[in-house]
């Protein structure tokens, strides 16, 4: 018996929403394709953007805010751009509603001149801004970011994997020239590893997506690639080197030290809300969800096993002050985040909430723990023995002495399973598309799945390209990445036939 | 000679625009309506955020994340609210473009059945999920919190003060009853009241607004009224007890502890960027901004002489490893932000920029600064003796030690400074409106500014209020609040001649 109605071998997209649910991580709104992030969703989301908020400002990149709404013309100056995203976007093309028998609708008299889209990205609006700030050598690199909603009409949505509208922060630099933008479109790539790895516990393969994968209007795309419990490949951040392109379509020239006028190269990059998809995905466990800790909102969770009586009150207290010790404990660099949760409910039905929301550490102290100095206590990431539910007890100093390394560990062992489970699933013994097609064209049995393989290929382009694809996508695959780390020989091509020049990622995805 | 072009005197509104712009807080979009927030004026946003969001939680609240799009139905269930709101929103009508003649327009294909409306509040959305989530008094008090992008199209535009978008935090909150619910609102007044005093030095009165003041749909509103140096009030923030009326629309209802079914009473509250406006025309000076050193993003600049010669590398050394002594020093908790400002331009100017934005101690190093060891340097707030730039000089050891006690000093001293203003700048003498009206009938003369009037009233309502209100206008005036802090007895009400039951501050107001 698990916490969750179905496990993640019986239907996996269906304990996906049901972890989202029940973890209380958010809810589908009334507006249609947006969700309501939760507090524990929101609390996991700010952790995330204050550890990489922290490595972009390190890193010499400065924040800005820019509109929300973006001048429908702004969209038709880079072609490519305008192909990959003018399609589904939310267009504003009134500024008041009026009263017509009774029912409020959009004033006819308040349509707007030119209408305004609400950003799906803002590449165009902060190209206007570059040309206009960019003047000479002098004021390049110039290298912002932005925390911000942005929308991209969805027909299908799934909660914090594909939502009309996310959160997210999208970085924009101008360099001088090709050297200086490559790097800092690796730089940015090597921040999302971290955060991923470091922070997140997702262990994830760096790579360069194939061009029929990159992003609308961009010379070279890089992402990260996680591996989902199911086998599929989550996309967890992008990179991309623009090239000159949105700097002439933009007209962003600066003077160079000779006098000459000269186009300037950007780039420009991103991590969402997706990212608590593939923590989800990646962690979660039939009981719901196991929280890395450095991530966690609330990182020990002590419920009192209240009864309605006098003693009541010394319980509590020797909670309280159990919380307030943990608050002066420090781990990854911050006090540990500790809650006495005093809700009103069953003390076991508050265990099972902490259990599927995954709190690292849910202690349940009874009067014997505080009578005796102890603590009674749990780990959610190694939750049963067998079918039954572990619980350890240590004195109260010992506790509080080794919560920070307990802590840690925890963060360690659900990167280390993670990773296991990635390298173990990448297959790298297909020789053939026939090798290939054998293996992806049978069902995944129940509970087993099919992981990635890495095939050697000779980077056909063009329309050789789109043969690819269109042969991956009859088996439901996709490119996704040539990891950075490379062999030093290859064999031979396997869609092709011809010498390999370097090996590509190739997985059903998200 | 002063670093701007306009002094306060001379054109206040101007002098207004011009520190925004040359302080880099902010400039105007291609958005009509809508500013883009450059780095300097963004830090401060960040920290006014991380100041208030640590007293938000700590006092119970979590943080979610509601559509930015509402749907247009919601906005019918709450009639005052729609008077109050419904007017000048921007609809987004159309999910789609399409390339027309080689031009994109909205699709006709792809309009909606029900238009969106892009939050300008977000009470109707909130209050439809408290109705769904509220379900027992034992899920109340509910407290939770937002911080978004919000959106009211306005006709006149003033950066900070009045934009079509801009930032802001959104409280709202259900309670079992009134009494509980006023608390609320009472506490998050009190939030707002310390952040303005404590962490933007900027001193308020805290009140409550008269009753055709109040915010759309509220049975009370109050407010943080703060002067700024042209003698007008700012409303820097509101608190709302709503009463029952969004939850009789919106059907937020319990089970109350004898099974019967009750109305929640709820409350909401905000602050937005238009706090960085009122920072600006509180501390600004003919020279820029003097930022309160609690939310300058860089509290200590150091600027070193370099002259294109070899011994830069030893300054720019020396520089280094001052900043990093500093960063070991604390400050209002945290690590004093220092920078070293290595950009390509010269010191001079680069001096100007930091006193345009009001860096609170700008260090000048120079060889001999770096050869004797020690640190020349500027305070913001006490820039210059006459006309001259006032510069210290400390050993290196002493400055460091000092640095702490400066700042808090600075930050003191600001607050000293405006409260002193506008303690001197309310008159409570008038005894009759022709009084009123004769103080405020002329017109100011340069430099000089009209405050504010404190005056007994008898709280007059419905048509009577109305006519007040027309009395003032004709003055410009309008009723900010009646203070929380209020006399034992009350001279007559200079509008009617009734028997006063309050006092009122009566201002010119943004």
């Amino acid at each position: 018996m698990h916490a969750l109605k179905v496990t993640r071998a019986e239907d996996f997209p269906e304990w996906y929403q049901t972890v989202v649910r029940e973890a209380d991580l958010a809810e589908l709104s009334p507006t249609r394709g947006s969700m309501i992030i939760k507090p524990w969703g929101m609390g996991i989301w700010e952790r995330i953007q204050g550890e990489l908020d922290r490595r972009i400002k390190e890193t010499g990149h400065e924040n800005y805010y820019f509109p929300l709404l973006i001048p429908l013309s702004f969209f038709a100056k880079e072609a490519e751009h305008v192909e990959g995203f003018a399609k589904e976007m939310a267009v504003v093309t009134h500024h008041r509603l009026k009263a017509v028998d009774g029912s409020l609708k959009p004033d006819p008299e308040a349509e707007l001149t030119e209408p305004l889209i609400i950003r799906p990205t803002s590449e165009t609006i902060i190209g206007d801004a570059f040309s206009r700030w960019i003047k000479s050598y002098r004021d390049l690199p110039l290298k912002l970011n932005q925390w911000a909603n942005v929308m991209r009409w969805e027909m299908r949505t799934r909660m914090f994997l594909r939502t009309a509208e996310f959160l997210w922060q999208e970085g924009h630099t101008a360099h001088v020239d090709e050297a200086d933008a490559m790097d800092e479109t690796m730089l940015a790539l090597e921040m999302y590893r971290s955060v991923a790895e470091d922070v997140l516990a997702v262990p994830v393969i760096a790579g360069e997506k194939p061009e029929n994968e990159r992003f609308p209007g961009a010379v070279r795309t890089y992402s990260i690639e996680a591996m989902m419990q199911d086998g599929k490949a989550l996309q967890a951040g992008t990179s991309h080197y623009l090239g000159t392109h949105f700097a002439e379509a933009q007209n962003i020239r600066y003077q160079d030290k000779d006098g000459g006028q000269t186009l300037a190269h950007t780039t420009s990059w991103g991590v969402s809300t997706r990212l608590i998809g593939g923590v989800i995905m990646t962690h979660g466990d039939d009981d719901g969800l196991r929280t890395p800790p450095a991530i966690a909102p609330r990182q020990v969770v002590i419920v009192p096993m209240l009864r309605g009586k006098p003693e009541d009150e010394e319980l509590k207290a020797y909670c309280a002050s159990l919380a307030s010790e943990l608050g002066g404990v420090s781990v990854f660099g911050s006090p540990v985040r500790a809650l006495v949760d005093l809700k009103d409910a069953r003390p076991a039905d508050k265990r099972w909430d902490w259990v599927r929301r995954g709190a690292p550490i849910i202690c349940e102290i009874g009067p014997r723990d505080a009578a005796n100095g102890q603590v009674t206590f749990i780990k959610r990431n190694a939750l049963r023995e067998g079918e039954k539910i572990k619980s350890h007890t240590l004195p109260r100093a010992d506790f509080v002495a080794q919560v920070a390394a307990q802590l840690a560990a925890t963060q360690q062992e659900l990167f280390a399973e993670a990773k296991a489970r990635l390298d173990k699933s990448i297959r790298s013994d297909f020789t053939s598309f026939a090798d290939l097609e054998r293996y992806y064209g049978t069902e995944d049995t129940e509970g087993e799945f099919k992981g990635w393989a890495r095939v050697p290929w000779s980077r056909p382009t063009g329309a050789a390209l789109e043969e690819v694809g269109e042969r991956l996508k009859a088996l439901k695959l996709t490119i996704r990445n040539a990891p950075l780390t490379q062999p030093s020989s290859f064999g031979a091509c396997i869609f092709t036939g011809a010498p390999g020049v370097e090996e590509i990622l190739i997985a059903r995805a998200y």
